[in-house]
């Protein structure tokens, strides 16, 4: 690693340094510390995107490093888990240059000031390909009550939190779909792909209430079959009851097909789990409390199948619209 | 993600999975866990290599993954820390082919099973560019008793383990360098270059011994300027006194002048540490048990300046030779 030490060293220095809390012994030092708590378990997850991948080159790089924070705060959420600190490495290209990095740096510090975290360490190293970024984060639960994907029981409630294909359509819309949807809406489903909202203060909460949890990452159904493999129970969902936001209300008020396709949209990052029906009051109080909207969209039964239904009770074919059994 | 996922899902299932320990929670869910211990901290760390940059795209790849693997250990033996598990990030290029992957694992596998450690989790993406692997190491270490770079004190002998710049010949060798020095030579330089031995026995031992500890990457001389700028203390080394492996030897007699430029080689993943004269017995004693050879290669003085010595007392100039003070 020698011929780029001085160059890596500086960005270290320049741009992450400064991002370090105290356990990272201002990333000075061969590793970092976190202390431990008598009762609580840490938990840890770790994300890698890819530039032309998982983000776009021209893509401002304060919302990159937001949505790969974030897409790891929604991980350890989806675990029943508070964040603590993360750690960050990134292989960049040398044209990237030290604005992209600074700018970079900038994102991670807006969304530590606003989660409560810190950058523990990292490293910082050259490629000679498209920019390779890994995020390591690590929370905290109390022993025990971790949310796993493996207690869905029979008869629980499926919820899910927000309001799903959101990050979808933003996406298509950065492609050039739906140019004649109103400015508001187009900007909503645009921030909604880059800067995911992650339920970092609910999904704690739902220790206890919840039974099984996930986020919705690789699509509502491919999440919610994650959870059934799991907890070998199989799951119905009705499509007319998943929430949409107004912009995508919009958009399937002249599309309606889309509404299936939006079933198994993914990278939304909201928390979809299952809970016994009798802890409906509880979760309908959380929702009041956070204002965060949760909505019932099915159930959990015997067997091992996922079933999308319509309106009329009639089975959606999800096969042919997104959704692959692994 | 979602054009990648089935091969994605695959290879974690079928090359990771069987890595994962308990608290990789079988690599299915969104998040691992580790237990936190009262009085003990959590030591963290994490590094990132390049194919091309650090390895070569024709290296075996059961050595890459040992190497990413070891290089991390390294850092947690220079923290005072043990090892217990690591959590592994990859973006691999499509051509890699299931072949390469496994033999990876195989690599990561044989050693987990010989430092005791598991995968907790990670994650594995696809790249138009050269591979970028990511692995964050956690460690453990009782509360307090970390060492750190930043405590050798004015009067402190400078030790290091094992013999040192032997990895910089073995790469010289792989780039066709000494074609005339005897095969068990050869071999032996290659493979400190493939596979450090990180001190994970002697490291946890010297907590409460040294001042201060890193490892040998960066380079013997830059690592040792490290602890000096962060202890705010100057080190004399006596060229001399730097120990060589008898393969080096064969190399330095032929070659006097290598000696100095030994002396600022790195990716030894040796440990690199200060400790009072009085803890001297102790530390030789250590060296016994472990069976680890452990040499005094100079002194912690007051000031800032870091000089390398010849035989005769005289000052190696070692801005000429590949130091660069940061």
């Amino acid at each position: 690693m020698a011929d780029e030490e001085l160059g890596e060293f500086e960005r270290i220095r320049r741009f992450f340094a400064p991002l370090a809390g105290p356990g990272g012994l201002g990333l000075l030092d061969d590793a970092a510390l976190v202390e431990c708590t008598a009762g609580q378990s840490l938990v840890v997850t770790a994300d890698a995107i890819v530039a032309g991948v998982h983000y776009l080159l021209e893509d401002p790089p304060e919302l990159v490093a937001r949505k790969l924070l974030r897409v790891n705060l929604s991980d350890l959420a989806a675990m029943g888990a508070r964040p603590l600190h993360y750690i960050l490495t990134t292989a960049l290209p040398v044209e990237l240059g030290p604005e992209w990095v600074a700018r970079f740096a900038q994102g991670l510090g807006e969304d530590q000031r606003r989660f409560g975290i810190d950058l523990l360490g990292g490293d910082s190293v050259g490629t000679t390909g498209p920019a390779v970024l890994s995020l390591t984060a690590i929370g905290y639960v109390a022993e025990g009550k971790e949310l796993r994907r493996g207690g869905a029981i029979t008869g629980d409630l499926v919820w899910v939190s927000g309001t799903v294909g959101d990050a979808y359509l933003g996406l298509k819309i950065l492609r050039g779909a739906y140019p004649e949807i109103a400015a508001q809406h187009r900007e909503y489903l645009i921030g909604r792909f880059r800067v995911p909202e992650p339920r970092t203060q609910l999904g704690p909460m739902l220790s206890g209430v919840a039974h099984a949890m996930i986020d919705v990452s690789d699509g509502l159904l491919a999440d919610l079959a994650h959870i059934c493999e799991t907890s070998r129970v199989a799951a119905v969902v009705e499509a007319d009851r998943v929430p949409l936001s107004a912009a995508a209300q919009a958009i399937a008020a002249r599309e309606p097909d889309i509404r299936a396709r939006l079933a198994t949209a993914g990278d939304d990052y909201e928390l979809l789990f299952s809970a016994p029906p009798d802890a409906t009051t509880a979760i309908k109080a959380l929702s009041s409390q956070l204002g965060v909207q949760l909505t019932t969209i099915g159930r959990i039964e015997d067997g091992s199948d996922l079933s999308l239904l319509d309106a009329d009770g009639g089975i959606i074919p999800v096969e042919n619209i997104g959704y692959r059994h692994f």
